[in-house]
C-alpha cells in the first residue's frame, strides 16, 4: 500500500498496490474519486473505456485492471511518457495510450465510459456523447466549481438523459487501543465529479 | 439511474444502472463505500472475491460485475432469497450465493478480497486472513466506531501487514443556471471502512 | 434545548434555549453558522452590530444576547412582525428592529459587525464598508456559490483589508453504551459564509 | 486576522483579531469549535463562565470578550503563565486565571457555562453539575471518541436534562475570478464536542 503526496502537496494519500512504485508526474486522480466513478457507473469487465488526459496514468491503470479495454489520450509528450511507463510496469495489455489531443476528435465508438480529467473538457461533451453506447456514462473531474457547472449544463444541453454532480470528503482515522480519532489534517478537496448518462 | 432510500431512510441514494429494478430488503452498501473498497484494493477482473453477508446483494452485483468470481455467504434465508433473485436478474454467472453462516468457516482459498458487512465480523478475521492470497485485502463495513476499532485491532493482532480505516462523506449538488449549491440534506454516515492487507 | 426543522426541511436542528418557543417564519441562520461569525469576528459585549434581513430574528437574538446593540433591517412586513415578537419574547432591550430595506441606505455608523443574510447583498458592500469601524467585519450568508463569489469579489474591490470564505459541515452523533456513530441523515449545506475585514 | 498553525501542525488556522499577537503554547481551541459552544449554549454578556484548562488562553479571551466573567483553571505553571500574559495583553479585566487543578474542586457557583478542555474531564462532571445554574451548560472538548463517549455517558448518569455531541468540519475556499474551490488541505479533526444541559 503506497502513500504518496496528493494534490494538496502536504498530505499523504493512499493508493492501491497496483500503483506501487509508479512514477508520479502531474496530479493524479485519487482512489476516493475513481471509486465513485466505478461504483456509480457500474463499470465492469465488459466495459470499454476512454480517458483523457492520461496524466500519470494512475486512473488509467485502475480502470484498465477492471475494464475490457481502455484507450487514453494524452497530448502532453512528457505526461504521455510517464503514463506509458507506468502502464507498462503494471503489465496491462488492454490499455492503449495515444499521444493525441481529444479536442481534435474521438475515433473510438460504442464506449461504456468516457472519463475526462482535463482543461476545456466541456468542449468534448458533444463528441463524447456520440461515442457512447446508450446507457453509457460521461464523467468529468473538475477542480473549480465554475468548470463543473459549465460541464454539467453542457451535458444537459447535449441531450444526456440524466446529469448529477458529487463531491467526496474522505477521512482517515488513527486507531489506537487508547483512542480513536480522525487524522488531524487531510485532503479537503480534489475535484467535483459530474456524471452524465446517455 | 435508480434512486432509492438509503440507510438514513429519509434520503434518496443514487445507484448504478446495473442495480436498476433490484428488490431492496436489508440495508445495502452504497456506491460511495463500495467504490472506496474497489479503488483502494485495486480490485480487477482477475480478482477472486468473498463476501458476507450478501444482504440484498447490491454489493455482490457491483463486485460480480468486475471480479472473476464472487462467493457470497448469507445466513438469513429471506435475505438469501432476495439476493439470489437480484443476482439472477443481473445476469451474473460468476457469482455464487450460499445460504450459510461464515462464522462456521470459510471453504474458499486464494482469495484477493474478502468483504465483511455483518455483525461479529471481528470473529472472522483470523479465518479470513488464512483464506487470502499474500497481498490480498480484508475489508470490513462497521456502522459503529467501537466495532470498527475492535475489527481494526483484531486485524493488527492477526498479523496483517497494514491496516487502515476510512470514512466517506459524499455530497450531491443542485446545479442550476442561476445557482449551484450542495443539496441541503444528505447521508452523514453509513459505516466506517477498515482495510487490512495480508 | 429546542429542535426545529432546519433549512433542509426533513432534518431537526438544535437551537439554544434562548430561542426556545420562538415562532419560525422564514429560514433561519442556524448555530453552526452564527457561531462561526461570532468566533471569527471576535464579537463581544462592546460590539455594535447591524443585521439585514432579520428574518425570524433568530440570529438577531443570539447576537443581541452578546453585543452592546443590534439594529436589524427587515423589509418584509410579515417577517418584521415575527422577528419583533421573537425579540420581545427574548426580553432584549438593546435590539432595534426596523421595517426598512437596507438597499435604500444605512444610517448607522461606527459598527463593529454587519451581517447580511438577504438577496442582493453584494449591492450593500460599499455602504456597509462606510458604516464599519476600522477593523470591523462585514459577514455575508450566501446559499449559492455564485452569490458567494460575487459578494467576495465585491468586498475585495471595495477595499476591505482581507476577505475569506468558509463553509461548515456539522454532524451530530448518536452516543449509546453499545455504540457510537454519527446520525445517518443531516444538514449537508446551509450557506457559504464570506467575511471581509475593514 | 491572524493565521496560526492549528492542532494539525501543517495547516494554517484563522483566528479573530482579538487573538492577534498572542503567544501560542499548548494546542488551542479554534474558532469553529468555540463558535459552536457559544451559539449552542446561548452565551451572552450576563453569563458567568468557568473554564479548565486555560491552555494558551485563546478560548479564555474569546469567552471573556463576551461573558460577564470568566474564571479559568490551569494546573500547568508554564501554560498558566502563557495564558496570563495573553489575557493581560487582551486587556480583559473580567477574566480570572487560577494556577490550580479543577480535579481538586470547584469553588465557583451559579455558573452559566463550564467548558472543559483537559484530560480526565469526565471526573469533573459531578462537581461541574453542582456548580451550574439550572439551565446552565457543561461543554467538553474531547479529542478521542472514547473520551467523548465516556464524558457523554457520565453526563447522562449525573442527571443532566439533555446531552448531545457534535463535530464540525470547516472548509475554507479559494475564491478567484477564474475559479472557486475549497482549499486542498485542511483540518479534518480537532475534537468532539459534548454538551450537557442542567
Amino acid at each position: 500500500m503506497k502513500k504518496k503526496r496528493g494534490k494538496g502537496g502536504a498530505v499523504e494519500v493512499r493508493f492501491p498496490p497496483i500503483l506501487s512504485g509508479m512514477k508520479r508526474g502531474p496530479a493524479v486522480i485519487i482512489p476516493k474519486d475513481i471509486g465513485l466513478v466505478i461504483a456509480h457507473t457500474g463499470l465492469g469487465k465488459k466495459s470499454k473505456v476512454l480517458e483523457a488526459g492520461a496524466g500519470s496514468g494512475f486512473a488509467t491503470i485502475i480502470l484498465g485492471n477492471i475494464a475490457k479495454s481502455v484507450v487514453s489520450y494524452e497530448r502532453n509528450p512528457q505526461f504521455f511518457e510517464i503514463a506509458s511507463k507506468n502502464v507498462e510496469k503494471a503489465g496491462l495489455t488492454n490499455v492503449k495510450l495515444k499521444n493525441a489531443d481529444i479536442l481534435e476528435g474521438i475515433k473510438e465508438k460504442e464506449l461504456d465510459l468516457i472519463l475526462l480529467d482535463m482543461p476545456d473538457s466541456e468542449k468534448v461533451v458533444g463528441a463524447a456523447r456520440e461515442s457512447l453506447v446508450d446507457g453509457g456514462f460521461l464523467a468529468g473531474f473538475l477542480p473549480n466549481i465554475e468548470q463543473a457547472k459549465e460541464f454539467f449544463l453542457e451535458c444537459n444541453e447535449a441531450g444526456f438523459l440524466e446529469t448529477f454532480m458529487l463531491e467526496a470528503i474522505v477521512r482517515e482515522y488513527d486507531v489506537r487501543e487508547y483512542g480513536v480519532r480522525p487524522k488531524h489534517v487531510g485532503l479537503m478537496h480534489t475535484a467535483y465529479l459530474v456524471f452524465a448518462r446517455k
